[in-house]
């Protein structure tokens, strides 16, 4: 395949730098580093575990161990130039992190580049008791469930939190409700927030849900998931490793064959996320069309405004924040697709869309969790009633008149609203005029805030 | 295989009948009746052009094309009880069309199933110089360009015209605009609709573009493209007699390898139903914010009221048919990537996945076609402006102090509009009361119509 | 809204009729019977619930439960004709219940329809303490409930358990692993097989998770979520009627704004059906790569042969459940994206892609449901291993020279692969030409058996 | 809202940095720079326009045509490290630009930063006749259209010309063919290609059938279309300033109220990239499904050996380039679907995804260009025919009997076939041995290469 030259001042080799040379695709460097940070954290449990196994000195352990911590300590990022649009089973990235592992311990050995016998062989060493085939999903399934759990879980529950606090301060404002976008009977806006609630804590039981499958590491499997090259016991122990390094109860998975030729558990946790993205989505969508305006709008809620939405009109806040959460939203709703696509493609013992799979689920994880941040501090813990327009809204409300229909009878009931519609008046002012009740047994009777029910 | 028995009073035979035996997925007679339909077309077209080119005697093709026009007439709609969900190649749809041809032309022989000589052979006769492979993609392109033209256009022009004709009727309601959902400066109903128009027009300029590649006819490929066992010069005149008995300007496949294993064709044609449907879907959702209230909603256009939308408030109008059209746009958007995922399955010489993507095609372009249609006669057509609630939001606004600038300079016009919010006051009140103009000034210049420009 | 008629032989009245005049989208009568019999169970729930609560009369409530049960009997199934493309409410559905419940029992009560006094009254009676707001998701989770649980689950069972049965049987029959479709070292057929069952527990286990939102019923949240006009007490009641009658474990939505404004649950259980298309998809897939032939093509294992593949070739036997199967898939696929962009899309107090919702899930839980019963008895029970062809693919390898690395070493080993690739050969001729070892040790060592490791 | 501290040694300003504080979502600067590009253009396009009306003096006008060549030279990318996740109008990426051309102005004009009179005011001069509802959308199309002509078409062009290449090159290769994956008939391997230069074209055509849309430019609209705030003429000739300097056949749109509000445009645009996403799926499954071996598989054709897919089996040539290009189609597949939902939900006046929407259609495109100039070079051109594998695969296949139907009839063919399937012998050996013919009479009648039409 002729030589490679790589430049002296990197960690990588040839592999490596072949690898860069035939897939110039998209931006450099797109492999996202959470995937190479899971490298580094099975590299070293495969390094204990090969050791404690007998197959592999401790100070090739211990160098193993320093450059893979080096690389988690963020001090290596700029080592691993690779796209997401290599090989379908991230080889040239195993290939990577190897060879950036075995030239960094050489130096750790105090040796240079190039010169002496090689600290570690990239393949015989780093790479002991791996394959490709199984560190690839591996790193991809720590990766995302570090991400998820670390970001997304966190990021979703501070929203939700805040939005049970707002449910709860809104306890006793009583609105218009809306169905078909159209008036309908009052709510209160506490109720309101109490569903945005509920969709979140549904979608984050989802997304726990699906933690299970995600926790599954497919190492062990080596070539075609039967272990072949593996010392007695070593699925078991490095998954051990793996879940003592990262603090996070992983697991060897209970099928290799699956963990290498299918990623359900990609398409399972993702489809959660899209769930969350769905719910988002009604969410920041309610509050823009509630904080619209502020004179020809909706207006019933204040947002906070967090830059200029007009250079002359005060006033004029745009939802920006909803904007962001819900172009976030379409995102993960197109990567759900991406992923399932890729899901469906695995053929005989090995899916080969691995590094886009991971790519997609990355980002939505982050995305959803990060917006939600941002979502939260910059708009809804800064949420307000707009108390005025909100009793404006309501008193003016035909639908009110449903409150008379125990009192008067559904017939007169109706023909007021009937006058009230026609003529563009109050409901009072139908009533009184029409003659069924006074000013005072219409304001005895007709209390939104006795429509709302005791369900909050 | 087994014997099969097929009910004595059935059209179908054999094939059609292990066929029903071995897919019981779904509804039966799930397989559209569009697509028989195109089979009918083409079995007579083949009929005629293999009489034409010698393999095949007159009394025969008559047989055929008679048993197919009553096909057609809709006579035997009974006889197709196959499913979606059988073989990915549609053979066995192909197969029940060869036997209820065979069988009805017996009939017509004057003979009774079962009894005699056979009046015509599937296979040899019914099905000669053809094979499935490439019968059925050119069924499917038949009914999907019919249904394209005959109901997917005309239902989108009929909106589209009413539209137009709103967008002239409206040019001069000045109304408020609105940017983030927020107000902005104002423009016209109808500017605001000519952006309607507008997208269905670049919508429909679309789908025509697809045409041409849906009018490529893949029969005379038989069984893998290269054309084996047909009569020289078959591809073309078979092309030529669809083209006549449908009265569209199908053609012969440029290339039937492509035409056999790939349905790209219809990836592209459902592309721009796809786009239809999102401009579709931002139309309604318009129609149904502007239109909400009665009371409490924007309220600037009134809709057609339809259904009593609540049985004791007047005035409430719900947006039905927004919501009928916008579950319709959802609908094209899933079958979008089903038609997607389908297209890149082919194999080798053959896409196997071909009834799915034509019903879902088929489906798409009905039910855009219908939904339009339905929109327009039973909303669009009955939209009115609400002239009092437009002038009242434009004359709330705010946004007109820009109308100002010129006048009184920016940061005076700015002031203006503080004291305005601050207030909850009008513009003219607040210019008034600060002193920077008149009353009188204020109406001359403060002129909405005038800055709307002169686009249309 | 004008004079409505409505045929003289029908059970419905003047709301279906208009219904069916204003929503002429698609094929006639296209709302899933499964919502219908949705409606039946709520509607004699309610009845139930009603009685027992003191706002309805016993005799009532029997001529309701009567009516019902009729229903559910599939009685009255040409009753309802109303399409999923109506008020995305389906405000529509619901009173077409309402009416064909309460003409029913007008029937039943000894009367002709239109004369005497009504027996129930559709809104008052059959609708009382219900909107079509919590009754339309009510029915929709009824349907989508049962028919995963009467169809999805057991469906995949069957199969899953079918594909266990062979994984067993085909324990011992080492074979070439295939990875990025080349060759790779072996496994066995029934490791093979064990990845599919491992999918598909997995799958299973995801949809079984979903199961406690989907059981959530909005009954009681009537217009808005607030109850309003509901008795104490009877949104838990009504849920235990429920439950009672389907003897499924139904109960009352924690919260009734989400459960009208949102429906997640739908997103979150399709999202499993859709894992489940992902993982059946692989499955298919690897099947027919692996039956391909019969005699140039891959032909490792032998599928049942239902239909003639192919006129004159024995041995063509078409992968048709396969493609059947696939083809489900992805409309699956497709369907879940329809269902999460109608998700996205409630309003305020109540999402209005409701039918659109209920028609996308039930189609994808009732197609994989048939599709693996039907993948599983006419295609996965047939399977067999073409021992044969199985061997002699395995024998060919050059892959089972990594079985000398231990013995003679790499570099050899590699010499040995090396030489047969270029010459054509086997290993074992290479080896011995050579000379690096015996005939005799090389069948000794070289033992694909060995290399399958105890992973099963 | 407080004071925003900007880093000394930034040329942006504080709407830009309020931005980057209040939208910390995903990797910072994800904002594509080829919209920062888009802009650069048209600020320039602007200021050429607003001097030649007479509302910019020429010095101005001059300074941000320098400013903004510099962008364009690649100068100043470190300046605009704004998110895609921000406002959906784009609004602070068009602060950002006016910012960074009002500094680096200010600084060419022998300035510094924050001292002296400001050589150009952001709003006034570099946003004169503008608003960042015109101006995104400009720029975004711009960018798009420069991506898809630059980068898309010439990539999928290089692809096409050598699979052209290869088709003419391997005319006369006669080749098994398969349907269903099975062995059919045969083609040659220069007409499978075909197929695929077929797709290509098409896709290439419907491809630019979309520029005409994507060519429509939104400046002159301003805030909502009307085009307030401009001088006489403005729109038609800043559309022609941008086509001077891009030298791309740019336009005015010839409505703004739709190219403000909907972007069907782009819609439209990916969904035909996205039908090459499907073609060149097809195309990558078929070469590495002929690659696939190199003895297990099927192994027709030879893919060149850019990586070692093995360290220890020769002919391990992995189908490296087959995966990154179908990952990539993945991906498009993925973004078409958020492409789509964004487009669906303008509301009023703007739609409000334009940054998420322009980051998919630009990576989609990009990525189709790159994958296909990689896939080219790495792969296409270096596709061998596997001769003598393609010649077995051929001779031993069952089909070729079709080829005796005429000389000794199809019952005696279908016999011949039958005994070579169950004897496992070939065609020749079954003639023989039952006497129909003779070993010559095979070989002059049994050829493959009259079998394969004269369709190209």
């Amino acid at each position: 395949m002729g030589e490679v030259k790589v430049p002296a001042d990197k960690l990588w080799g040839a592999q490596t730098e072949r690898s860069r040379n035939n897939f110039k695709i998209g931006a450099p460097a797109s492999m996202p580093l959470e995937v190479v940070y899971g490298f580094a954290y099975l590299k070293k449990a495969a390094a204990y575990t090969n050791c404690e196994l007998g197959v592999l000195p401790e100070d090739k352990r211990d160098l193993i161990a320093k450059a893979c911590d080096e690389i988690l300590e963020g001090k290596h990022d700029d080592q691993f130039p690779l796209v997401i649009w290599q090989t379908g089973s991230g080889t040239q990235s195993n290939m990577n992190v190897n060879e950036v592992v075995a030239n960094r311990a050489h130096q750790l050995a105090g040796k240079k580049i190039g010169e002496g016998e090689k600290a570690l062989q990239p393949n015989d060493d780093v790479n002991k008791s791996q394959s490709s085939n199984d560190t690839f999903p591996t790193g991809m399934h720590i990766a995302a469930y570090k991400m998820v759990v670390e970001q997304t879980i966190p990021g979703v529950k501070q929203l939700r939190d805040t939005l049970a606090k707002k449910s709860k301060e809104f306890n006793n404002v009583v609105k218009i409700g809306r169905t078909h976008l159209m008036d309908a009977t009052p709510l209160t806006l506490g109720q309101e927030f109490s569903g945005y609630v509920s969709q979140l804590d549904h979608g984050l039981k989802a997304l726990n849900n699906t933690l299970d499958h995600l926790s599954e590491l497919a190492l062990g499997g080596t070539a075609v998931g039967t272990g072949l090259n593996t010392p007695n016991g070593y699925a078991v122990k490095v998954a051990e490793y793996i879940a003592k390094f990262t603090e996070l109860p992983f697991q060897s998975a209970l099928n290799k064959f699956e963990a290498l030729a299918a990623h359900d558990a990609f398409v399972e946790t993702h489809g959660a996320l899209k769930q969350l993205a769905v719910s988002l989505n009604k969410i920041a969508n309610d509050i823009r069309l509630m904080a619209s305006g502020p004179r020809s709008g909706i207006g019933e809620i204040i947002i906070p405004a967090n830059e200029p939405g007009s250079s002359i009109m005060p006033g004029k806040v745009n939802p920006t924040q909803c904007e962001a959460l819900t172009m976030v939203c379409a995102q993960v709703m197109g990567n759900d697709v991406a992923i399932s696509v890729g899901g469906t493609q695995g053929h005989y013992e090995l899916n080969v869309f691995k590094p886009m799979m991971a790519a997609n689920l990355l980002q939505s994880a982050r995305l959803i969790g990060d917006a939600c941040v941002s979502f939260d501090l910059h708009c809804a813990q800064g949420i307000e009633p707009n108390h005025g327009r909100i009793k404006q809204l309501l008193d003016n409300s035909l639908m009110l008149v449903t409150a008379l229909n125990t009192k008067i009878g559904y017939y007169k009931a109706a023909e007021i609203a009937q006058k009230a519609h026609e003529d563009g008046t109050t409901l009072k002012q139908a009533a009184v005029s029409l003659g069924y009740l006074t000013e005072k047994e219409f304001d005895e009777w007709v209390k939104p805030e006795d429509m709302v029910g005791s369900l909050k």
